[in-house]
């Protein structure tokens, strides 16, 4: 179900009690822009990574948000036979808009991204006219705070006008703006117009075509000519231009009955400012499973737009995404499960699906709870985060049937608990996921090495350096730098030693590299496929060479050519 | 007419032909956001406030370009008596949607901003998949000689292939990434698809569900095995998976004519993200009038996306723009001539229109060179861009009526001559234009001072300290910062000496407020009316305070109730 302004308030409760009320959650969101990527490399530990990713502070949001509330219903006891063994599922989707409100909020997208997603009909007109807002927890409790002050400001000068005793004092010429001679036409005439009204049986006054600074004057010149005998409020035309109404002064008690309005229109909108968090919150107070596809950049994302800012300590964001989501399952990190591998070649949430609607996996049946508002795989709906949110859940239950997991007992199921808080990270080639639930394996890096070398060499000139050590694997940077990792690890202490001369070649250690703090342009590898949302955003394990275009010639050939060049 | 990537080729040479036979051009752009006001004060020079535009860079893009392309008809000799007397008046409207293709583009927006365009019904789904690309000069020539190169490689290659001459050594082994255990099958079944496929009658073979790795594993193995006998080459599915297809090998007249539809592709592709920039430079060799109104950011945004990085230096900047656009006008700096403004009391691009169309103006009559695309203001399309530069133009041919120009000879009026090439600037209380042709004007700042005071203060306040040298125009920057201006400028020398004290409250000479180079946050005046596009950004020239909400209490009395508490 789409959620916006529009059935957002209405749509709350039922929002509420789905999240109550549901098993499991699976989450996706989608994106202005992906965080760079740029400046990881293939050793760097999950610490190294999350570091880079906050410091790169990419000021990208999320604009849709996909939340599928999974329910499994308890299977009757046995006693009667013909009670069905499996337990139902149900599912409740909501698929939101976000977008900030606030005049202040300044946000990046990538080109790239939002052509994307608009080419998978995603609606940017209603984005941006519909789109809930959002808030930190601090920037709430500000807007609380800030609105019961300006409230009870006007409670109290309220009272004092009641009671008589407001400061008139301060409406001498002192303190008004000198009318420039080109405006005093206008105001004259205004004053006429409010001379005629206040004769006439007319409820009201409209005084429109003004700037800002007419306004002013006119305000100015009403609040010391006609205080006692009008109230002003400035009202927004059809065509958005701002006029000011004139009315006779208002009594004591239509004040007060306006201002209560005042106050709940204030109170709601409140309410709208901090919109899609409420429904953050709510789900994080649920405590229970939440399960997503790739979901570092979501995790990030969705901390930092609806709780709190990201740490830049790597132990203090484990406990606060702890804090904010106790139990999470990274799907993708579950198909790197060696008894998954085995069928499920590629883990592209749209692969996982395929690969687990077939034996040796069996996928649950799963009706939606709202039926009206159901999605159907059928549908490709891909990168429409409802839809992706769904998918993932229903590729999760497929993975589990692969473990005969008890769904009413997720959380204690052995298997899921080895996966439990390990977030992926794609691009790693070993340490490949970060561990919520404590420290990350560290591997020796002492078998590898970082390598430069001419623009002209290709992987043959590579391993042929290395020949004297055995097989190696090269992990390119980018052309003229590489890892060398060798699989003969006891060789390794003699490569530094041993390694052939050649000019433009050098070999430095892991650790030497480690004390480079490099920031290699890795901007020319733009042909490594950048995918939005779930999809994959580098393959399994080697970074891929440019996909040949329409082949004319094998791209060896060019590669070939360029060395002659040069 | 609205141009996108749907009909911008098509209709290219049309708008060539518009921008060669105009008279002059009015335009209007639609940004992503608006550069922050909050650093100008009101006393900076021109210099200045471009400088702080500058150095903010900020990164918001324009998203819709208007061209309104104005042509003046000769009037016939004279000799036929029935012949019009008034030249006769046309014009060509072009709306562009214009959008960063590159992968690599990274802008800002305003939350409000888009917010805004989309409450006044820009599309952007429409912008976001048809937007036009764009380069600036520099991109557009790496552009083309990257393409150049990578075809003359490609040229050589196929040549060498055709003769012979292409070395195979580096198909050996050690070049090839090892194939991991858990995806030998995959490869091992693509072969044996391959040679199923050699032996039948079918003419291709599609190889899909791979991700990028594991089609790098399978071209490897191709090339390495089946290298003289199948072409292969990248397709894209609809629902955007990548594929490869396999197919018998070609010949080389076969790969020279895939060759040559390739090279033809690639040029038209360049010209696609060259995109709108060939019509901002077909119009800046035009060397003809260009108008818009209110111009400043317009014209900072249009030489930083079509043309070259903005200056720091602001000769430079002068400099580059007059060799970019030659003649321009900003109407709203022509609306601050005296004649014109005892009858423009406010220039709001609307309520210029609104009271040039009563006498003492005229706007001629102007018919539409497109009929099936012209506007009508009726319209009330206010806030496109396409509208909003042919309203402009409208909004100039009424101005100009009032000094009786001749349409013909334009850059030859006395009175044009005078705004020509001056440049608004909002904000500013007295240099409050550029001048592209020369020095602005200096004025004495030896009778304003920068005052602090309590946050406390009001006017009343301040007029007080200040009662001594007469009467004062206070310029508020927040609420404890003020610029005060004696009128009696006599006075100026003895205040620093004389003014009297009090505690929280600070004198400083503007020379001595110029070294302190402050950042004030002026962001608490969040009421200032943030417009969009060639909107007032500021009212003529004092900032306006709180517009009063709907009023149960007077606004004095909410400050006076802040005094109380503080």
């Amino acid at each position: 179900m789409e959620i916006t302004t529009k059935n957002f308030a209405e749509q709350l409760p039922e929002i509420r009690k789905a999240i109550r009320e549901a098993s499991f959650f699976a989450i996706d969101c989608e994106f202005t822009g992906l965080a760079s990527d740029r400046l990881i490399f293939p050793f760097d530990t999950p610490e190294e990574v999350y570091q880079k990713t906050v410091e790169a502070n990419t000021q990208y949001i999320i604009v849709q948000f996909g939340l599928c509330a999974f329910r499994v219903e308890p299977v009757a006891d046995g006693d009667d036979e013909s009670a069905p063994t499996e337990p139902r599922l149900t599912y409740k989707c909501y698929n939101f808009y976000c977008y900030p409100k606030g005049r202040t909020h300044i946000f990046s997208c990538q080109g790239e991204s939002l052509r994307f997603l608009a080419d998978h009909g995603f609606d940017f007109n209603k984005l941006f006219r519909e789109g809930l807002s959002f808030a930190t927890e601090a920037e709430a409790e500000r807007l609380r705070s800030d609105l019961k002050e300006r409230q009870a400001n006007r409670a109290a000068a309220l009272q004092a006008a009641a009671d008589g005793t407001a400061d008139d004092a301060e409406t001498t010429d002192v303190n008004m703006v000198p009318v420039p001679a080109e405006h005093q036409e206008q105001i004259d005439e205004t004053a006429a117009k409010i001379e005629a009204f206040l004769k006439s049986d007319d409820k009201e006054l409209i005084v429109n075509n003004c700037n800002g600074f007419q306004r002013k004057l006119i305000y100015q010149m009403i609040e010391h000519k006609y205080q006692q005998r009008i109230s002003t409020s400035t009202i927004t035309l059809e065509n958005n231009h701002k006029c000011i109404k004139v009315e006779r002064k208002r009594t004591a008690e239509e004040d007060q009955a306006i201002e209560q309005k005042r106050v709940a229109q204030e109170n709601e909108d409140l309410q709208t400012m901090i919109g899609l968090s409420v429904v953050l919150q709510e789900l994080s107070k649920a405590r229970k499973l939440v399960i997503g596809h790739n979901i570092f950049l979501d995790l990030l994302y969705t901390i930092r737009q609806f709780f709190k800012p990201l740490p830049t300590d790597f132990k203090e964001f484990k406990k606060l995404t702890k804090e904010i989501f106790p139990l999470l399952l990274d799907t993708k990190y579950l198909c790197t499960n060696a008894e998954i591998k085995v069928n499920v070649n590629s883990s592209i949430l749209a692969h996982v699906y395929e690969a687990v609607s077939k034996a040796p996996f069996s996928i649950p049946k799963v009706l939606s709870g709202m039926p009206e508002h159901g999605y159907s795989v059928e549908e490709q709906k891909e990168h429409e985060a409802g839809y992706d949110a769904y998918l993932t859940g229903l590729c999760f239950l497929g993975l589990a049937s692969r473990f005969n997991m008890d769904l009413q007992n997720l959380t204690k199921d052995t298997t899921l608990k080895q996966y439990m808080n390990k977030i992926f990270i794609a691009r790693l080639l070993d340490n490949n996921y970060i561990n919520l639930n404590g420290k990350e394996p560290t591997h020796s890096r002492e078998h590898i090495f970082y390598v430069t070398f001419p623009e002209t060499w290709r992987t043959g000139d590579i391993v042929g350096k290395f020949k004297p050590f055995g097989s190696v694997h090269i992990s390119w940077l980018n052309n003229t730098s590489a890892f060398v990792s060798l699989h003969n690890r006891i060789a390794s202490s003699s490569v530094l030693k041993t390694i052939g001369y050649h000019p433009g070649f050098a070999v430095h250690s892991f650790a030497q590299f480690t004390q480079m703090k490099l920031d290699l342009d890795l901007s020319e590898e733009e042909t490594i496929p950048v995918v939005q949302g779930n999809k994959e955003l580098m393959p399994e394990q080697l970074p891929v060479p440019n996909e040949p275009q329409p082949q004319t010639t094998p791209t060896r050939k060019k590669k070939q050519k360029k060395k002659g060049k040069h």
